[in-house]
């Protein structure tokens, strides 16, 4: 089987808590469940966000928000990022100043809030992405990478109630993140490619959250052609994903999947009959731990 | 069956779209998705933040998401609440000025962004709630709440994607909203119980989504003693449960569901056996559509 660069850790203790509860009979069993810890980011002297995360690459996290809110880009000099786990704080700083600081402290002065504005900074971006256009995509390598990654042992398959997010190129998985915040499993890998300087081209996502609005959009500014999920999509999604000419592929499960966008990239190589049925054994914790995204 | 207050209307036009994508063999098939719009929510003359949403309900959204942000209370006079369809924005108009622009004012000067101190706010409130100590759940009720909320029609069995959230009495559920949004539905049934002035005594939420630590605070302020999700659970969702004494039940799916905090409320007075089994007909669009929260 393809090595990961990455892969979760369901054996490291800080992920995870056991706890005990009461089952549908009334009987005391014990189960495990994800971690979920703050972490407040700065970028040098700006207090950003707080983010709510597993904490597992608090420095790829960090990294990955701040160029998917494009307020630094993904080839900004970096001096350090410096996590102190006492604080749970992370900051980012760069070897230049950079103008965000200014740029925010007017934004709030003027709309109260650096979240509403975050969106129009999203899309000024993607409007100028131009995916590979040469990029293909095997319906044999979606079923080789739904069994790879969900025979993989992970924190999902452990605790349930996370997210799962992969960088993938071909039938190989490259980076596997979870976590139980919504769009930090994206970050994190956006993280990792600015800082190993990993290159987008022939590199596609496979993910198990929704395919929203923002999960295409951050897709797109990465540079990446073609997006796979589990779940459905929504219908700005599609419409995002197909004015950026980006493949998207939704309700992937077992031998079914839906192409709503860029289908010309989707190389019909395999017989459906011969896909990867999960069985129990590889199923959630819960049928809907998957909720998330 | 039990009357719904309000329940999901899959019929609204607006609230779904038809796609065409390819299917697995490359068929040319047609499906319906949410919509998801954004949606610029004021207070007074201020702008808070802007949503993700279906947008079915705008005016309950917009006073639900300002209460759950401890923004202003439940019972806070409103003047109007003014939505307007064109621009996407809705403006809640409270009779007497609110402090909150001016403490977001300090805020943002002093730690950048208001989503960063978001969380502080909601813990002030969460620590001087006391839930109802009578109120029980009836392991009967789980599963009729679960067979009625899930062969209900909804945007969920239309079109996936999509979060649930309902509020019960005993076994009648009675105000069920769903959304695109992270908490966009839990913040609806927020903004429904403060116009109409519903009480929390003796209500349960039953929702789709995972428990993490800010449903539960979420559940908590709004001062509901009981939470179940067919979803898993975080650490810190069971530890913030056991602090408020909120009973927690994860995984809640057909006649298996673990209480992980609160479990005195609970009375064993149905056979598992008897449970609701989901068949094919009643699954979601993706099974893992249920990606949300």
């Amino acid at each position: 089987m393809a090595e990961f660069w990455i892969k979760p850790n369901p054996a490291d203790t800080r992920l995870t808590r056991r706890v005990t509860g009461l089952d549908e009979h009334g009987n005391r069993i014990e189960t495990s469940v994800p971690t979920e810890r703050p972490l407040t980011l700065f970028l040098n002297g700006q207090e950003i966000v707080t983010m709510m995360t597993i904490g597992d690459y608090p420095d790829y996290l960090a990294l990955g928000y701040l160029i998917n809110q494009n307020m630094i880009d993904a080839d900004e000099p970096i001096a350090a990022i410096d996590y102190d786990e006492a604080t749970e704080s992370v900051v980012v700083r760069t070897q230049r100043k950079t103008d965000f600081e200014e740029k925010l402290r007017k934004k709030t002065l003027t709309s109260g809030c650096a979240q509403g504005t975050a969106f129009g900074d999203l899309m000024e971006k993607f409007e100028t992405v131009k995916l590979d256009a040469e990029a293909v995509i095997k319906t044999s390598w979606i079923y080789a990478l739904a069994k790879t990654i969900n025979t993989t042992p992970s924190l999902y398959l452990e605790a349930g109630a996370i997210h799962g997010c992969v960088l993938c190129e071909a039938d190989r998985p490259l980076v596997y993140m979870e976590d139980v915040g919504r769009h930090n499993a994206i970050d994190k890998i956006a993280g990792y490619m600015a800082r190993h300087r990993v290159s987008a081209a022939g590199k596609l996502f496979y993910t198990t959250g929704r395919l929203t609005s923002e999960m295409v959009i951050k897709t797109v500014q990465m540079g990446i052609p073609i997006l796979i999920s589990r779940s459905g999509c929504t219908a700005w999604g599609v419409e995002l994903a197909k004015a950026a000419k980006l493949t998207l592929i939704g309700r992937a499960k077992g031998k079914r999947f839906i192409a709503f966008a860029g289908e010309d990239r989707i190389r019909y190589d395999a017989d459906p009959k011969q896909a990867f049925e999960e069985d129990s054994r590889h199923s959630r914790k819960s049928s809907r731990a998957d909720d998330a995204a």
